[in-house]
């Protein structure tokens, strides 16, 4: 049976870019253009060429290889030509597939913000789009306002869009800048507009979520009859965000709502990796990833313990909406919980650490994993320190050298030049083959010196630890308050280009720290050592980061 | 005209503890079951009484003045009559005032999970609302799993919602209870439940957010007919969370699409307090607020820049879809931003201090502000500190003592019973008077012992900060990486009940909270005193927190 296309176009790097706190160099656009690219967008809007000096670079060089590259920029000048306009010269020159132009379409705003008249700004729509088409690219409108506009003036937001589609653009976006539109009133406008003469296969929508409903918003139009929909990747975007195409794209395949009826670029091996993109994402800005984020948080899909021990869990259907397979995530359940003795069992495995599920030491494995859990430490976020825990009780692991003490010190005093300086050092005792060796190191503060310092001298291992770096570090306080826990998680990689995390909870910042280095320490070493017996090493995936 | 009433169920301390995470006490619920009540919510869902001790004695007294207070609770066990199951005895002498028993409405989970007949189950609905009634307590019945039990025995789901209406209960909830169901197909269902014979104002609905549509759910049933939204605060709840009643209440009152048909027990005053609402619920959960959230959030009304400087500024409802003061939030925007000079003055105003537009020393002021906020300072979340900032440009702040010099360490060592310790000592070196003061201490970290060493003898100061307490800290690692930032807020209060927050930021963790907690002492120090001249004190009211 033949189902209807829907086109998604990602705004995530233009639209998206308007979020408070974020800001994509020339690099982060290309990476981000290239996961989207190979995720299967069909349009990546990249930014606005000729408006800042990062765009315009950006823009030099065709970025995608399957989506269409788009432009975005103002229409025409009202009183320029079509020709004279420096601001659409750079849209047509810029390296692009398509270019999608801002149009006003609600009246006031053609008044007072453009200080045009209606029928020139209708007039600078139409050149807009042929000026895109008369260079071979795709021509769309983003028609701003639209449902404000509608509702002030119908007719005129109606010319509008009329008028971009007369002139040949391939899309004529409907969208709720305000973000406030009801889907009701969504589905009502859509409606009205291709009864108008517009057809629904010519119609995007472009939602915001300024009252939590981006995501249904898109879906009232596609029901009505839109067939493009922008958003944006984790719903980034000024003020409440965009639609959030990782919440839309698992709904329009896995709901027989959308799924019987219509078809996206998104295969289905792509929308297994939907969870690993989204965090993906989230590194890249460093953001904390959101936990209960539909289809791809790592809240999504965990369950009551109860369930797992009950005959329901026979039957996932009928608790879960949808398997998490299919997004690429997966149930969670506390460790401790019997019903999770599998689920456990199975991380295990991931690691490489095959146990019979009967083993004594895995129960107090559990155990201890549930305490520690309870103390603060995450192992979610933390595989290199949850497997060198599971290594340490199932088989044990060799103490390659051990930390006799430690002393970190901040000093902030005035120089000898009168100017106010802060200096951190630190100084480290590591008992080594029997050896005690003691090294001080400086550092930004007293983490940064506590790390060099520790692995400045570790005698027959130093080699072995050369290529091992500091990549990220994250602090986050638990329970708040004075009586506050501290959670510190590292990222560390090495010349293979592994990256692993590891973590250290106390309610001093500085003994955390010092957990989490030795972990990512030790890791390196057992690492590099194939380990016999019981064990196969396997590296470690990037995970889910916990924050 | 007469509008409807929509009548609004809180299950923020029931279902919403489910969340990963999330655990009331006893106090906590009397707080929050006191700010349900006085915002103005119809049904306050406390627990589940006989399940866990804290419920049980949460329910040993009423804990609403107005507001109905529920307690929620499984329906009779087969096989038992009603007045010899104990978990139906512990819900009719809760000192509630309404039971919402929660059903199977899904024959599978009927059969399976209950593991009685469909007869059975209908028959235990009918006795347990008697129950509640014959107790003198209003009967209310969640179907649990309503939408997937009616796709799948749509007769069945029925015969358990009419059950529960024919023997007496004032709203039968449909229940979304695994998340999955399209708008469309709740608008459907809900049709065709009233359709068979239940009036929609005995009808509620019970979303969850796992597609992202809780809250587009919700008004779709009302839409449909239904006449009870039940949802959370800031939509906590397990998996990805339960509707979100903050964003749900603003959309009844200020969309006309539903605040012409319908009203609700919230007043125009406790919609302007929605927001503090919001975040004195996820300071006492000790959550970082949602600054993306609608209505709520820091950034709901973030506007560019450049609207400010435009002839639209005169129209606020042409870029802002509702009225930020209408629920008690405000527009940001970026305080460098020379369109963002009135907000600016206004942002000092709220302060206390009143400048004329055209000082010179604002412009400084902002650029200073400007240059500090691309550093990494978040003057959003540290008022304290960027009312000492601005005194201090505009026109000066007394130097109360200074710092001289600090050191911070922190050691790991064995103590003399070979146990490994962490010890943490600073030692401040301050000018108090022309005359130096030495003070040390010990602490749990680093920052808490500098914190106390900084406080310990402060001269003809040391009464004056008696009282001042270290409430709360907060570190946010900015930029990642090895060269990173950090940020660190403090929040202080003292005996007057007064709280306010600073900020430090420094690639060194220990000088950034230095510098928070300078800020901290110098504030209260300045709030002791009267300001002569040119400002007027205020005293700072708590704003959102940025994390």
């Amino acid at each position: 049976m033949g189902r209807e296309r829907l086109y998604l176009f990602d705004t995530t790097l233009r639209d998206g870019q308007q979020t408070p706190g974020t800001d994509f160099s020339v690099e982060d656009k290309i990476a981000i253009a290239g996961l989207l690219d190979e995720f299967g967008m069909d349009y990546v809007e990249g930014g606005y060429p000729g408006a800042n000096p990062t765009d315009t670079a950006f823009f030099a060089e065709p970025r995608t290889a399957s989506a269409n590259f788009v432009a975005f920029g103002m229409t025409k000048r009202a009183g320029v030509s079509a020709s004279n306009d420096p601001g659409l010269a750079a849209l047509v020159q810029s390296k692009s597939d398509a270019i999608c132009f801002v149009a006003k379409s609600w009246d006031y705003h053609v008044r007072i913000a453009l200080g045009c008249t209606n029928e020139e700004n209708l007039e600078a729509i139409k050149a807009s789009v042929e000026a895109a088409i008369a260079s071979a690219k795709e021509a769309l409108v983003d028609c701003e306002h639209f449902f404000d506009g509608f509702k002030a003036n119908p007719d005129y937001a109606l010319a509008c869009a009329r008028t971009a589609y007369d002139a040949g653009a391939r899309w004529v976006v409907l969208c709720d800048t305000n973000g406030g539109t009801q889907p009701s009133e969504v589905r009502a406008i859509v409606e009205k507009v291709i009864a108008s003469g517009i057809p629904g296969d010519h119609l995007g929508i472009h939602a915001h979520d300024d009252t939590g409903q981006a995501v249904a918003n898109s879906l009232a139009a596609v029901e009505a009859g839109v067939r493009q929909i922008q958003g944006t990747l984790n719903g980034i975007g000024e003020r409440c965000g965009n639609a959030n195409l990782i919440s839309i794209v698992p709904t329009l395949a896995l709901k027989p709502a959308f799924s019987n009826r219509f078809e996206t670029g998104i295969s289905a091996e792509a929308l297994a990796g939907i969870s690993r993109l989204s965090r993906a994402f989230d590194e890249l800005l460093n953001r904390a990833p959101e936990a209960q984020a539909p289809y791809v948080g790592a809240s999504a899909f965990a369950t009551k313990a109860g369930i797992h021990a009950s005959a329901l869990a026979k039957e996932p259907a009928t608790y879960e909406h949808v398997p998490p397979e299919a997004v690429g995530n997966r149930r969670r359940v506390m460790v401790s919980d019997q019903g999770g003795k599998a689920n456990f069992l199975a991380e295990l495995k991931r690691r490489g650490i095959d146990m019979p599920r009967d083993d004594h030491r895995l129960d107090a494995l559990i155990a201890v994993v549930k305490e520690r859990e309870a103390e603060g430490y995450a192992y979610e976020g933390a595989d290199a320190s949850f497997e060198l825990l599971a290594r340490k009780m199932l088989h044990g692991l060799p103490e390659f050298f051990s930390v006799t003490s430690f002393r970190c010190m901040v000093e902030r005093r005035f120089d000898a030049n009168g100017q106010l300086k802060t200096v951190s050092e630190a100084i480290v005792k590591v008992m080594v083959d029997g050896e005690e060796k003691m090294s001080v190191a400086e550092g930004h503060g007293p983490v940064n010196a506590l790390d060099i310092a520790l692995r400045k001298d570790l005698g027959k291992f130093q080699n072995e630890i050369a290529d091992l770096e500091l990549a990220d570090f994250k602090v986050r306080i638990l329970n708040g308050g004075t009586e506050a826990i501290t959670r510190v998680l590292i990222e560390s990689h090495d010349a293979t280009g592994a990256r692993w995390w590891t973590v250290g909870v106390s309610e001093n910042i500085i003994d955390a720290s010092f957990q989490a280095l030795m972990d990512s320490i030790v890791y390196k070493l057992m690492k590099n050592r194939e380990m016999a017996g019981l064990v196969a090493r396997s590296r470690i995936e990037p995970s889910a980061k916990v924050h």
